[in-house]
Order: C-alpha cells, then structure tokens, then sequence
C-alpha cells in the first residue's frame, strides 16, 4: 500500500518517515511540503540520505490521490480543517495528526486553539483514533489523539470504561519532553533556556485538557474535571503522566491490576508492567509502546497511575500508522512492535 | 565565626565549603572526613585549588569544640545518632543535615530509616530547622530539614499554619535532579541509564514523608496522609514539588495569595511569585533560594501550588547555614543572597 | 539464519538484541549471559518485554553450534581469547566484538589490554572486520573493530591506502559519549559527575591506539605515529573523531574529494558529505552509518576529516552484524540500513 | 567604585550582574539595554528579583559619567566603535567585551567582522586586556578578549612567549557549550537539535581566529598560521581547547612544566594543574578561573595542552572584571576567587 505524507519536514512528519521504513506493507509514495518543494527530504535533513531521498512536493489532493492510497497529515491545527473535503468526497483515507477533528463541538475547539472550527459535517464523519479503545469503524477520516491525550487516557481507561473513577478529585501531572512544543524558533526552547531547567507551562489551559475530557465523558459521564498540570523536562522524547483519582466502590487491589491487564491483554503496543512497579520513560523512546505502571495507596485511597510514551511516536506518528493499519486492514501494531535506543 | 564541616566530601559538605567561601562572617576552622585523612580537600576536589585547601581531618568531638564555635554534620543517617553526645553535652552549637533528629517518635525513625533511632533525650533537646517557620529558641541542636520536605513545607506553610487544608485530599508531585540521591557509584545513577529517562521512584515510601507530616500535623492536626510521589529527571541538582490540594473553607484568590505574601515578606529567601506565575528551576540553580508559585482553579476546586529549590542550596547546605547565622545571632539570611549562574 | 549472543545483557550485546529485531533473514537462537541465568532478557531489561522475552542460557559452546550457525560475542576483553577454541575447531563462525584478536602480535595486546594474549594460532586465524575496507575471505573468526578505531580508520582509509599521508604529523581529537564505557558503577561514570562536564582520558593511552596503527601501517607503512585524544562529552551514545593530517604529495580539492566520495561510493553505511559540510553527530545516533566531511585548509596545509558513527551502533553491534551478513553470504548492509530517531 | 553595564540583558550584561553580587569594591549605578527600558532587571530575569532590581534604562553617555567611574559593554560587535567616542574624549574608563577594538587592522575586521571597522585612533587607544599577559598601561579602553581567545592564548602563551614553538604545526581543536552563540531565537540553537548532538562550525572561519594569531605574533613573530576547529557540545557554558604544537628546540618535560607553573604562579585565577593531570570543564562552570593540563608525548614529538574556562565568565564576563579591577588600581583577581557549583 502506498501513503503520502504531508507536513513531511516537521517533527511528527519526520517521525512517520522513519517509522515507515520499517513497515513489510507500506511504502511512502509522496512527501508534501509547504516549504523546500523541489528539494529532496534528505537535503532538509542530512540523516535520510540514501534512506528517504523522496522530492518535496507541494499539496495537491488529486495528486496524492491518484498516486496513493491514503494520506497522513502531519500538519498544524488549521490546515486539515481547511483541505480534507477533497479526500473526504472521495472517501480517501485519511489519518489527521492535529487536533482539528478530535473535539464535537465547534464552540470547544474555537476557545481552546482559538482558530475556526471545521465543519460540523466533517467533524461528524471524524473517528477519534484512540486506538486500544475506540473500535474500528467504515470511517475514512480519523482524528489522531493528542500525546498527552493518548498517555492520559490509556491510563484512566480501564477504571473510566468500568466506570469506576470518583469524578470529585482528578489529577494528572504530566511531564513531556521538548519536541513536543514542535519545531520552533523561539528562546523559550532554546537549549540554554531548557538544559539543566524544570518548568510548568499552560497550567490547567492545555488544549488537550477537553479533548480528554471528551473521552473520559464517553466512558463515564460524570468525570466533567480534572486538574492537569504540564512541565517541560531537559529531554527531546518523550510524556510521563502521573494520574491521582479515587474509585466510587471499593475494589481489591487485585481486581484492581487485573482490569487494567485484562484491557490491555490483545494490545501489543500497550505494556502493563506487574503490579506495583513504574516505567522508565527511557523504556519507550523512540517507540510506539505505552508502558504503564499501577499502585493503590491504602492510607490515601487513592490509586496511582503513572503512563510513558513517546510524544512523536505512540503520541503522534505511531499511533497514525496504527490507525493507518487500521484502515488498510492490517493488525493495528503491524511493523510497529520495536524496541527502544537504549542506552 | 568558626565552624567545622563533617562530612566536607559529600556533596552536602561540599555545598557548604562552597557557600561559606561568600560568608562575611564565618570562617572555616576544620574539614572532617572518614577517608582521605591527610589529604588536602582540594585534592579530591580539584575545583577548590586555591579556594579551600585544608587539610582533611578525622573525626575529634574534643578538638572541632577546641577550634571552632560551631559544627555542621553533613553525614549520612545514624552518624550524628552516635556522635553528638559530646556537642550536647558542651551545649555547643550543631547543626546536623541528616533525618536523625527530625523525627520525634523513634518507632517512626526506625521503621523509616531502617536503623536505631537517637535516644529519646537528644531528639528532645533537637529544634527542626525550618527556618522561616520554627521560631528561634535556646536550642543548640539543630535537625536541618530534608530537600523534599524543605521544598513541600514551604509550599503548604501558610494555609496549614492558617488550618484552610481539607486534609481528605492531598497531593504532592515531586521532581529531583539526581545529586539528590548522594555521591553514589551505582548503576541506578549512571550516565547512561539517567539522560534522556525519567523515573518516579520509592512511591509513598520516601523517609521525608513522615518528617512532613509531623510538621503539617503541628500546624494543623487534621492533616494526617498525603499522597506523595517522587520522581528523577535529567538533571543534577533541583527539586521542584508540585501541591494539589483543597481548602476547608472557601477564601477569594486575592485573600489567598496575600496568605503567601505575607508569609514570606520578611524572608528574602523565599519568593513568592505573582500571582499565576510559575517558577523555573533553573532560577534557584545553586542558591538557597526558594521560589513560590500558586493558582486556584475555580472547576476543580483546587489549589495548585509550585515550589523550586536547589536541594544542595536551600533543600541542605544553605539550610544549614541559615540555622547556623540563627544560632550565631546573625540574620538567617547573611551571606546567602546570592543568585544562579543563568544560563 | 540463527545466531547466539554471548554477553546479551552488556550493551553491545543489547543493541545486538535491538539491531537484529529488524533483520529480514537472521534470527535470535539463544541469548547468553554470565549472570541472571534462567531469567528472561525482558526481566533484565524491560524495554524488551514482548519483543525479546528469550530465557538467558550459560555459555556452552556446543548447545550454541546445536541451536543456531553463529556466535556473536559480546564479551569483555579476554573472554574470547579463552573461549573461541571449541568454535574455531569447528569452523563454526564467530564475530568476536572484543580486542582479543585484533592485534596481531601478542606483546602489543599485552601491553594495551594487560591481559594475557590470545593463541598465536588463533590470532592467525582472525580476519580483522573493517567491513568496508577489509576483504571477505574464508575465515570464520572475526575480530571487529573498536568504536574509535572504526571511527577513525574510516576516516584516513582513503588517503592511507593510497598512500597519501604525511607521516611526520598526524592527530585525532575524538570524542566519545558515555556508554563507550561500558555498563559500569562508578563514580566516575555517575550522572551528576558527567552532567555538564566534558574531560579528555587515556590521552595517548587508549588501547585503540595500536590497532589503529597497525591498520594504518598495513596500508602505508611509513605511518606508524599518532597523536591521539579521547574525550568524554555528556551523552550517552556517538563518537566524533576529528582527523588533523597533511599529505606527502599535493593533489587538488577535487582530487581529494574524489578519493572520499569514490571510496565509498559502493558502501550504502559510509556517507561522505558534500565537500566542505560537516556531519551531526545526531544523525547517526543508534545507527550503523558512518557519515564523513572533510575540508583542505590551503592556509596551513592541512586535510582536516571529521568522522562520526554510533558507538554501539556502526562502532560494536552494527558492524558485527554486517560481518555476521558477511559470513552468512549476505549483501553487508542487510537490515542495517536504518535511519535515527531525531530528534 | 560604580560602574554601568551597558547590555545588561544579554548573557554577558547579565553575568556581568551576577559576579559583581560578590564584588567587595564595585557597585552596579546603572544597568542599560536596548530593549524592556523602564521595566527592572528583575522583571526580564525573575532569578535576580531581591537581588538586582534596578530599571533598564536607555543609553546616554552623560549619565552613565555622571552616575559611575566605569563603563562595561558588554554589547553586540558594531556597537562599541559606533558609541565610545564620548568617553574616550573624557578618558571614561570603557571595558568593551565585543570585538571591536581587539584587532589593530582595520581591513581584518572588516573581512571576519562584515562590518564597518572603528575609527584607527579609538583602536589605537585600545589595549587588549589579556589580563595575565597584557601589562596594565595608561589606557582607558580596554578591548576585553573573545572566550576562544582567551582560553587559546592562555594555553600558548608560556611557550610563544618564550619563541619555542615550532610555527610549522599548530593545531585547536575547541569545544563550546551553547551560550557562546548567545541569547538567540534560532532553530540551530533549540534544545531539540543540540541535546544529544555534537557539531563542528565555522571551521578555520572563526572570528577569534585573527585575534589569536595577530596576539601569538606579537609574542613569537613566525606563527602565522593555525588549524582552529570550534564544536558545539550539549551544555551550556565552558569552552575546553585543545592545543597540538610542536616546540622549536628540545626541552625536557620538567622544564617545560616549569615554564607554565611559573609564568601562571603569581595569577590565582590560571591554575596549572600537576603535569599529565587534565582538566574538568566542571570544575571551572560558572567561575573565572582558567584550568590547564599538559604534556609532552616522546613518540609523536607533540605537546598536548588542555585549557578550560567558563565561556562567559574567565571567557568574557570574569576577565572584563578583571580588567576593570585594574583600571580602578584593584588587584585584577579582586572579589573573583570563586569556586564553581559542582556537581
């Protein structure tokens, strides 16, 4: 099957390029651009050469359509609104990594990324790509999950589908390193501003804070808040995500792990260590894994979940070309299951 | 004045090598050590040529009280236990960084610590030295507070010492950059496993847990468990603690925030932020510096507060240092103004 | 094609683990380990659970030659050398990623590794593994190269095989991160001693030195000198080596050019930049390329060759498996051309 | 004795800041920017809030002579001989830490500068403030050195000064942390790019380049010419340069020893270290010191010296205090003795 990316010369376009080597079934037809057309991926970045050395094409819907099978958006909040019409008359596959189709309501997209939203038609025909939990549907057009959404809420999955959470008292604090901001100019991400430094930033005004929420809802309705603090950590790679809640019912801490290892039991890409251990973020740098490590207290009440996944991998491209898998009719973690650098 | 250093090759003793050099008042008499007797300090600190070359002595009570007017302990746990007899006898001034006298009840230390616990007379005659909290007092020993529990109790100070913590809900998210863990030839500590990782590590099982709640029960006794996490990032020195909590009773954000300011107005070390602002960690970066965000979140209900210290500086050595002005009659704060290398 | 891995869980050995998990033809037989035996690879390092869960075995070089048609050892300096007997008799193939038969004259390898050498018999048998430069021929005793001699000699081969070099004046200043090292606990290898640092070692001590040389010799028999410094540089993986050299004969920038670009332009894992650019050490992270740039300075007269390559990657396991294809009849490169995760 | 700091913002103007804090004779009047006038130090650096909270304010001459005995620039290349024809008529103490007045050819700056060279009379008022080496003469502008030039030049200057070094051969392979780019919005110097990275730039094109050789010259006329390489390497401050030079005649180890221990005995901030020891770049971050090792290799006939200095503190901020030490008739290394922040 051949696929065209789009956005190819950003960091989670980048990201399925790489991913996509490894791939038995896929190729990369087209890389798309909106700057450098003409030059070759590899000359943008040296590290392809005689791996990716593909030209960068401008955006052409027909095009992409006639030379393959699906499309991978890996453009800024914005633009798959604004060009997704032509391949959705067509029904053309197409898997959008920014958050343009994740949130139903117009007025919750415009308040938190402060653009127009898309159309509510194809807002309607969008399919949030969460991919352990959201069943395969004939949808063509599929909303990649934020990455702090996706750490987020495979971690509060198994308690929030048994509908278990107290939705009184929710907290995540969750770390992520630098690529997450993106590829960007700017001192705030410079390397002398971040090395050796620790920071919050969009306290409580993440614009994945609705989208989680929006999940959470669909699995139990009356989790309606959460307090949700993210940080910038000295590292590239990478999202931990520490959730802090109570259940409305008193289980063991038996049944406890065995909803969570249970739900996870048929997803190679989601890894639930044993029970009272935590993951080392290093774990899954560089993947397409989730790690995910559980304890209950019994002085607090309160179960502890801390999730690790790579922003650019499990939290954008590969969980693009799980969904891509998905579409094409492939097991959804086909060419996906590789380790971690490490050291 | 003169002072002695025990310890003055762990980082701790170090630390305060390092920031008494700036100290217009106190002078060093004597650098102890169990190795390297007879060894100038800076031959196994190279970094102190010229600065600090004494030589390396072994542990005499008899002759630190003959050459200097003070002492700071920075040795692990279970040395001061066994040693400060002597000092306390001479009611000469001690200041001790370990956790063995800030534990009031010995069945807490020893189940902790895992090892005996000082006798009861001594942990009597000890004052927790967290200094912009415990009032001076005649005492001569002093229990220097931990790095966590330094940056955890200044962050819930006011509201607890005011008695506004709903003590049902308790949440501390804290991050450590790795000299917190000591002069450790360990893999765990390594290069290689800690760059580009992150870990929570001991959860609800850090020996500060129990030191913390002793203090927030004596300021306010209902506020009993807390649910406590602590994590490892990239880099070597720093903790930033992240609060979670609720009031008991509903207060405006101005009458919060003046909580803060108050609090810390006549401490120059400790900084309270404008409100809604956030500290950088780098900001405290070898200071004795603690600085201070906060915001309530009016849908969750709950206040977030952040606090960053440099463990070594406030969360240790300057600490100390603080205690051992107070103990001379100096402003805690003399000599210890001083702001981070940046950037 | 099966093959063992003796020393799986040193690093070598893990990214031989890491690198054959995309190979299309060779498979894992049997992992090896002096500790942990009985235990799963994945207990030891959960990175690998669900991708390598193989059970760790004792070294028993006849289960080996019954389970799989080659041995990859990935052992410390001196463990070949004392091992290899039962497979060389057998003419069973083994990649030996350690120095022991690297050198072809026993006092040089005592002098460097202070060990006992290797049998002369034995060192005869070795084809030394600088898989671009060294011809294929019948042995089935391979001694790979070092990191920083693969690093380097890459980067003089052009000009030494064609004789070019001034022998009178040659310098490498390379630099190496941390896990060149090895899995080691030591202060001297801790995070907070590396963090922000950067030392040279060994300077004209490394025991790469002499191997280095004696390739050098082999192709130009003059050079028999160098001044070479390695350096520690906080990361974990890469090593950068920077060629200073003048040549006996003048030839011109596009002769020079040439030499580079023809030497290896059959060798997909050897990139050699547009003249004048130079390579980021990042784009060869947790790869098996070796990407190369190099300049003429007509002002002193010097070629200055900068050469970067992943240490475990093109500098241990990556070139271990490319001798491992070619044993096996397979193109070098096979499964090897791979690209970085960047950033 | 007040003194103004003209570029207070920059990374320069603010160390500047940070090692005057502990100067016992020099008070900061006034500090001066471009930009954010009116708004405190403390408000563009919270780190400095109770420490340095004095307006910026705009540059003016006249002010800055009536309100301070000195002016510091430390201002971009091409502001200096653009604004210091005021205080020179008024033979105003100037320290000026940019290149403008380094290099006493016009048609030289011109070339590596691209800018508008200053007037030959300022230069010719200028003296180079190499402060171990440059005597202390009448002048009242001082052209404070570049980092890489100061840790070059410390490092040649005992064997150029004495004629021994052998102009044929001169080899600097010099490495810097990130902040010697500067404070700059720039994808080349995001934290996404440099972690894990290491680069060569600017090879034999750096501007340091003629300020080193026009200073080697003027000790020992025959160097004219040297290799020079400038890296990047992941941490923030420090610069480690590695000098490879041959001598002119036949010394013995000791003497040569001799030659560097002497010339630096009388200079607590240079500080040799025993021969064949090497220097930590920890062990000089965030100081005015200067660390150098060396030695002699018989086989190569080479000398190897290492040099490390904090880029912005010896290598800029440090040594413009030192000068300005010695314009106020201080001793140059004045309030400057301070150990680094390790680990």
């Amino acid at each position: 099957m051949k696929v065209t990316i789009v956005g190819a010369t950003g960091y989670s376009g980048l990201e399925l390029v790489r991913l996509l080597q490894n791939h038995p079934k896929v190729e990369i037809a087209m890389v798309v651009a909106q700057q450098n057309v003409g030059q070759r991926l590899s000359d943008v970045y040296p590290l392809l050469r005689g791996i990716c050395d593909l030209p960068l094409q401008a955006f052409n819907p027909t095009r992409i359509m006639e030379e393959s099978q699906a499309v991978l958006l890996a453009t800024p909040a914005g633009f798959a609104s604004q060009h997704v019409q032509a391949f959705s008359d067509a029904a053309f596959p197409v898997v959008d990594l920014s958050g343009d189709f994740r949130l139903k309501e117009a007025g919750v997209y415009e308040k938190w990324y402060q653009k127009p939203a898309a159309s509510q038609k194809l807002v309607e025909q969008a399919r949030y790509g969460l991919v352990e939990w959201v069943p395969q549907k004939e949808q063509t057009l599929i909303a990649n999950p934020g990455c702090y959404a996706t750490a987020t809420l495979l971690g509060f999955a198994p308690v929030a589908q048994a509908g278990l959470m107290d939705p009184d008292f929710v907290v995540v604090d969750a770390k992520s390193g630098i690529s997450g901001a993106g590829k960007k100019a700017d001192l705030a991400y410079s390397f002398t501003h971040l090395q050796d430094n620790l920071q919050v930033y969009k306290v409580n005004q993440h614009q994945h804070i609705p989208e989680i929420l929006q999940q959470l809802q669909a699995w139990q309705p009356d989790v309606t808040k959460m307090q949700f603090t993210t940080s910038l950590v000295p590292l590239s790679r990478g999202i931990m995500s520490n959730l802090y809640f109570r259940l409305n019912k008193k289980i063991s801490e038996a049944a406890l792990y065995e909803l969570y290892s249970q739900a996870y039991q048929e997803h190679p890409l989601v890894r639930v260590l044993p029970y009272g251990d935590f993951p080392d973020l290093s774990h899954v740098r560089g993947t397409c894994y989730c790690d995910i490590g559980l304890q209950y207290n019994p002085v607090t009440e309160m179960v502890f979940v801390v999730t690790v996944i790579d922003n650019l991998g499990k939290g954008a491209a590969g969980q693009a070309i799980q969904n891509l898998n998905g579409l094409f009719g492939f097991p959804t973690s086909l060419g996906l299951e590789v380790s971690a650098v490490y050291p």
